[in-house]
């Protein structure tokens, strides 16, 4: 909780809810009635409607990206790092818009929330959203917010895989795309990583094929166990050595099963929170989405083929240390980018700290970050 | 199952059990009163016994290193493809000794087997092993089967450890010491490997405190869990991509949580193929052996020191791909070797297939391992 509010923080923040009642189909064939979007704005439209950024979140993500709800808050939102006066995603010239997604837990229509058919929480009839869906019901909230097109969408992770579908589902409806420690697929072994975490969850018993809300229940140790797995998958060998390395809790080893190295019980502790925090069918569906990206697969595999018809600029950046997904992902797609004939820049960024690397503000992502959104504004005479 | 036996397999084998009745004192504090070992051995041992070989098992490994024990067995032991006649551990010329470790669930004491002092299963009340343990119940072995100083002990992984253990543990009865895919300890990303695959194992409600014998059941789950999430670090990135890539079970995306790629059902049948075969309390044992061992500890974190004593010559091999345990970890080793003016030879093996690529024959690895134990039976005279 800080004290007063730093300067250059958005300050007080409140979200609003976005109601809908144009269906909206989607990948899988079916169509969702109508729903709810919950969104967050930071700074002034201009009089063009021409200074809107979108901000697209990632598998635990949600709308709420900068600022406090209350002095009382011990964290502001999760991107707080990136946007605010002064910072990349400067408020002072842009309007920022960040949307919880369809699928999520944070107040949009999801698994959690009542279905208007049943009367019940949706649960596991949620339909399975893709991020091309996704994007589908940003474009409505777009037109709704008056936004004809947006300076840029940004995004890292599976936000960025949203920032890249813009540009593909939509050329022209934004300016600039900004794709951050992101990929144009999963490969096998990210979408092992997520089989691991969802099957953690399906065959947990208190999981009840999806339907634990009527149980009054949670699948706590699968969700618990997914978010461990995430969680590593999130940092570096370097990063995790560095914050913890073999040391223990106590003077010398137990010899038994319980936490005993810190690593052990820092993940632990963070399997617990997101736990108490995190609905687990929006878990499974947020991965699912993950899996399911895949702009080149109806383009024959070829990634340049879908980026064709792309009109915005694009900032791509990635991370020496992302395992997850790692520089050569991006560099494939700004490879297909190049090839497409798209304007795009490049940077791998020197952080030693995983995929995660994009939450945190080190000075060379910050500052070629700066560059080029101030390139944004200027664009836009914001 | 092979029609007839390869002219380069050991043939049809036979595992014999030796009890040991003198009491074994362990790093925990505790010592066993009694325990059995279970080994199997392929070639003769020389008249001087010069000649013996001493395999150490990894993780989910046994005394089944090679050979098949019916002309039905669908495969032959874990490490086939190294053992036999005219194979880099030439069984022409070594006598080879494969032991199933205490706290393995393969026939020697172990969790599984019955505690004398109670008649029940051990269950969790047997002792955590270290890999010191391991080395100084093998000495054991070795004084029984009239063998004061193996040719070589070699091992893979957490059987590397041991190799190197018997190094710092007994420099005079070992006249090398191959370590292959090993580190001189675990990472914190490693130890959050292993601590998440036990949370999966002790979690699943059918562990019942390790105790599941009892109730008749075992956690069929965690322990499906706990495979499947070791398994991705056994593979590469690359391997895995080359095994798999986004590959469909049916023509296109299910938009379900079933598994739909390929990779998930690979991943969820060699999960619940181990779960079936694998004890849950020896998984828990063997990933907290390998968390704890770290020879430098009690050198002041000096590894040099460690070795200091070491009169054995050493092979370390590390393969390009692996990412549990690297390169830079076998070069860490390497580096306290000469530091220490061991005997040293070293090679990192371009392999694609991860840390699993110690167990397989590619040429570079075959040719380096054969030339490597050439030497060592000329040595010696066989």
């Amino acid at each position: 909780m800080p004290e007063t509010l730093p300067p250059d923080c958005v300050g007080l923040v409140e979200p609003r809810t976005l109601h809908f009642s144009d269906p909206l189909p989607l990948a899988c064939g079916q169509s969702l009635g109508e729903y709810d979007l919950v969104v967050e704005t930071y700074g002034t439209l201009n009089e063009e409607a021409s200074n809107a950024i979108l901000i697209c979140h990632a598998l635990s993500g949600h709308h709420h990206a900068a600022g406090y709800y209350s002095l009382d808050d011990r964290k502001p939102g999760w991107w707080d790092s990136c946007i605010g006066p002064g910072k990349p995603i400067d408020t002072n010239r842009f309007y920022v818009v960040s949307v919880n997604n369809l699928g999520g837990c944070h107040g949009s229509t999801g698994p959690n929330t009542v279905n208007p058919a049943t009367g019940q929480p949706y649960g596991p009839d949620f339909p399975v959203i893709t991020v091309r869906d996704w994007v589908d019901s940003q474009i409505k909230l777009a037109d709704r917010l008056g936004i004809q097109q947006w300076a840029a969408v940004v995004g890292g992770s599976l936000g960025g895989m949203q920032a890249l579908q813009w540009a593909i589902s939509y050329p022209d409806r934004l300016r600039h795309s900004v794709v951050i420690a992101s990929t144009p697929r999963l490969t096998a072994q990210n979408i092992a990583f997520n089989e691991v975490a969802r099957r953690a969850i399906t065959s947990d018993p208190e999981f009840h094929g999806g339907r634990y809300y009527e149980h009054n229940t949670v699948p706590r140790r699968g969700l618990m166990l997914a978010r461990m797995i995430g969680h590593i998958t999130y940092l570096s060998d370097a990063s995790m050595g560095e914050k913890f390395g073999r040391e223990l809790r106590e003077q010398a080893y137990q010899f038994g099963y319980d936490a005993e190295f810190q690593v052990e019980s820092y993940l632990q502790y963070q399997g617990e929170r997101f736990s108490e925090s995190f609905d687990a069918n929006t878990y499974l569906l947020m991965t699912r989405s993950l899996d399911y990206f895949d702009p080149a697969y109806e383009f024959n595999n070829d990634l340049a083929a879908a980026l064709r018809h792309a009109q915005c600029e694009f900032l791509v950046l990635s991370f020496s240390s992302d395992w997850r997904f790692t520089p050569a992902r991006s560099e494939e797609l700004v490879n297909a980018m190049i090839a497409a004939r798209c304007r795009v820049s490049y940077s791998e960024i020197d952080a030693p700290w995983g995929h995660d690397a994009f939450l945190i503000p080190t000075p060379r992502y910050m500052d070629t970050f700066s560059a080029y959104m101030d390139r944004v504004a200027r664009e836009i005479g914001a």
